[in-house]
């Protein structure tokens, strides 16, 4: 186990650069600081699937998010605690953030009952290069139903609690802000959030309004919460509201309003971005210029390129997305270029292609991870048909390490102001997809 | 990929020291030597299950042996080749060893005739400590029969020629002793083995003798290949033939003298080792003796620890057997005393066991392994718990250093002529196993 001190001291943020709308910043939490923009890499067991958690660290990650729902059914928030929390419980000494527990109650628990699975395309309507969508839907699709229904549905939305059943074991389960926020004291992450609604592209105005003001009222009773409480593990935790509203501007600007005069240590992006790029472009544009400059921004459930481009120009400072990590698992790698030198169609490699069945170079030309140091295409490919866990494991190294090389470069880019060039450089090859991820306007114009 | 120099130089094998029957030996390799008597740990399908090969070097393992059935028929040795053999594909610089593809010919092909699966009790009448006999037979039991049957036999057994079914994908391959060679040759292996057939404790004497007299043959043809051809990738390979006979005396003793009078460059043992440890211990008996003291001896598929200590008091320099690594990946771990200071029973602990699940102890007191340096039992079995693939494999790292622990024990017991008191030390709990372990006729007394 991890027998780190921790260290006291408040959570804060500070921006280093600018370019633009865009940030070039440093978290600082008890256990380490984070150089943003940052990708968050998920570990929602308590484990990012499969990887040693000395070898997440060695491909640059810095912060690791961790599910809140899944940790409270299995093992237990008090057995972590008991542990002295979730940093010495999982091994992983670095920032960590938890998320309330609200969006898997909603979506594990009723989203068959909007035929949005989680696993479904949060950008439904979207055609051309589907690799955002797909990303960002895996991560963060879907939906709450207000309601059991005939169909099943295992989850009942009140205003003062949720009502859930377990997916591992059919238990019951009630969740209030103050019971999200105590177990993710618990768990001891530097970054909580504040317990939310999620609402799904298919909730028309009227419920995406009710949801949003009830995750205000939640947010501002999550808030009372955590002053109220002491940090159970001796370090200062930080707690983020989740501004909300859908895909409609006049629901983000408010809701951005609301949150941000609350007084959180930082703002998260959550919810329904609509049903393209887009749409996500407009919710950001719509929601970030309304939030206090001086706290760090979230998104969350966006991790393709494309988007983590769009969303670092429009001032986001972190981001997590279950993408990277899950899509390695399938033999889905990310790679730039392909070997002639194009960018490759959503920067992604299939290896299961029987092309690479032979094929003795690395996954990506010039990658510095412990993968491609290593190993072949062939032999990677060889474990994924082979069903050794070796494979999955070595993928998702690389998709880690492939994500850092991202976020450095960007990082860079903002600091020597050549943010614009940089996503050029990237999406270039569709002139296009590079303006619309640059700005609306000039997507608008095109 | 791995890019080491290759080692020109012959294969050889020096004792260093001797204590009774045991050996203090070094073998070395154009991929290093590996100090003796040494756990020789199982990467079937060039990867030791889920395991970074860093790791797996970390963790102290000096040789990995892999299955040439497997690698046959995916990726096929000419992918292989085209790396520049296994120690590249796989990334592992260090010494490895493959089999002949005989053992998985037979019970891969044809287990279910004999009704003793490969994963059926080698030791099948012994009783009181289970655990050598579990482990022996998960790695080695198992059977070859003769024809095609109507249960569906798909493997059939000729003089010149075995034919069989892929279990992948049910194309249809015929092996030869001369095939199994040309095969490892290409797979580049320190060491390899001869061609054999396996026979099992259900076959009669008769088969028995007549299946050794073909192994023995099949041993000369091997080597005959062997000496004409070259090795491929630059470096020297060397060969070991295999003793057969089943459980009986006489064919054992001819089986020792026929093999090793043919000149290899080392032994092993394999095959149907008995219903027992007294068993297994009586084959070692007769067989030991009769072999070339100045060859390495290699003994198939043993990996429990009275199995182990009684097999390297008799002379076994190197064993290679599936059970530490598979054992761990169904929450198996190996420790040697309970928490009261006792010795556990067949030095197991059941990780899925619910008294672990808020236990913030290491899995072993005192064990140096990455995972109980940074792990406690209650999260390594939540891994377990939730299918987190993580799991499995910080279990089969610290299985794999337990075996090197004990394998350096008992090296530096054998430099200090304290053999026979080390034995006692691991198993004095039990007088009547210590006794079985140390002598045959100790245990006949008893």
């Amino acid at each position: 186990m991890y027998d780190g001190e921790s260290r006291a001291g408040p959570d804060r943020f500070e921006v280093l650069a600018r370019d633009g709308s865009a940030r070039r910043g440093r978290l600082s939490t008890a256990h380490g600081h984070v150089d943003t923009p940052a990708f968050v890499a998920v570990g929602t067991q308590a484990s990012v699937k499969g990887v040693d958690p000395d070898l997440v660290a060695a491909s640059g990650v810095q912060v690791l998010f961790a599910n809140t729902y899944h940790l409270y059914l299995r093992p237990g928030a008090e057995v972590i605690a008991e542990h002295g929390g979730l940093h010495r419980f999982m091994g992983w000494p670095r920032p960590l953030m938890t998320d309330s527990g609200g969006f898997q109650v909603f979506s594990l628990g009723a989203s068959i009952d909007h035929g949005v699975g989680k696993l479904s395309n949060i950008f439904p309507d979207e055609q051309g290069d589907g690799s955002a969508s797909e990303a960002a839907g895996e991560a963060r699709a879907s939906t709450s139903p207000r309601r059991p229904t005939s169909g099943g549905s295992m989850v009942r939305v009140g205003e003062n609690e949720v009502h859930f059943v377990s997916h591992v074991d059919g238990s019951r389960h009630v969740f209030t802000p103050e019971r999200s926020v105590a177990v993710q004291r618990a768990l001891g992450a530097d970054v909580m959030l504040a317990f939310d609604e999620c609402t799904s592209p298919l909730h028309d105005a009227s419920y995406t309004r009710a949801s949003m003001e009830r995750t205000h009222r939640w947010a501002r009773r999550c808030l009372a919460a955590f002053r109220s409480g002491d940090a159970p593990h001796g370090y200062e935790q930080a707690l983020y509201g989740v501004v909300q509203g859908g895909a409609l501007e006049e629901l983000r600007r408010e809701s951005a309003d609301a949150i941000t005069e609350l007084g959180f240590d930082g703002i998260a992006i959550g919810g329904n971005l609509g049903r393209s790029h887009h749409d996500m472009h407009r919710v950001l544009e719509w929601t970030v210029p309304a939030l206090d400059a001086a706290l760090p921004r979230h998104l969350l459930g966006i991790g393709d390129v494309p988007g983590v481009l769009a969303a670092v120009s429009r001032g986001i400072d972190t981001f997590d997305c279950v993408a990277p990590t899950r899509n390695a698992r399938t033999g889905t790698v990310l790679a730039r270029l392909d070997d002639e030198g194009r960018p490759r169609r959503a920067f992604r490699l299939n290896l299961k292609n029987a092309a690479f069945a032979r094929d003795a170079r690395p996954l990506e030309d010039g990658c510095d991870c412990g993968t491609c140091r290593r190993f072949s295409r062939a032999y990677l490919r060889h474990l994924l048909k082979s069903g050794e866990g070796l494979g999955p494991q070595l993928l998702t190294v690389h998709n880690l390490r492939f994500m850092e090389r991202l976020m450095a470069g960007l990082r860079a880019a903002i600091e020597h102001g050549e943010l614009e060039a940089h996503v050029v450089e990237w999406l270039g090859h569709n002139g296009r997809l590079a303006d619309a991820v640059l700005a609306t306007d000039r997507e608008d114009a095109g």
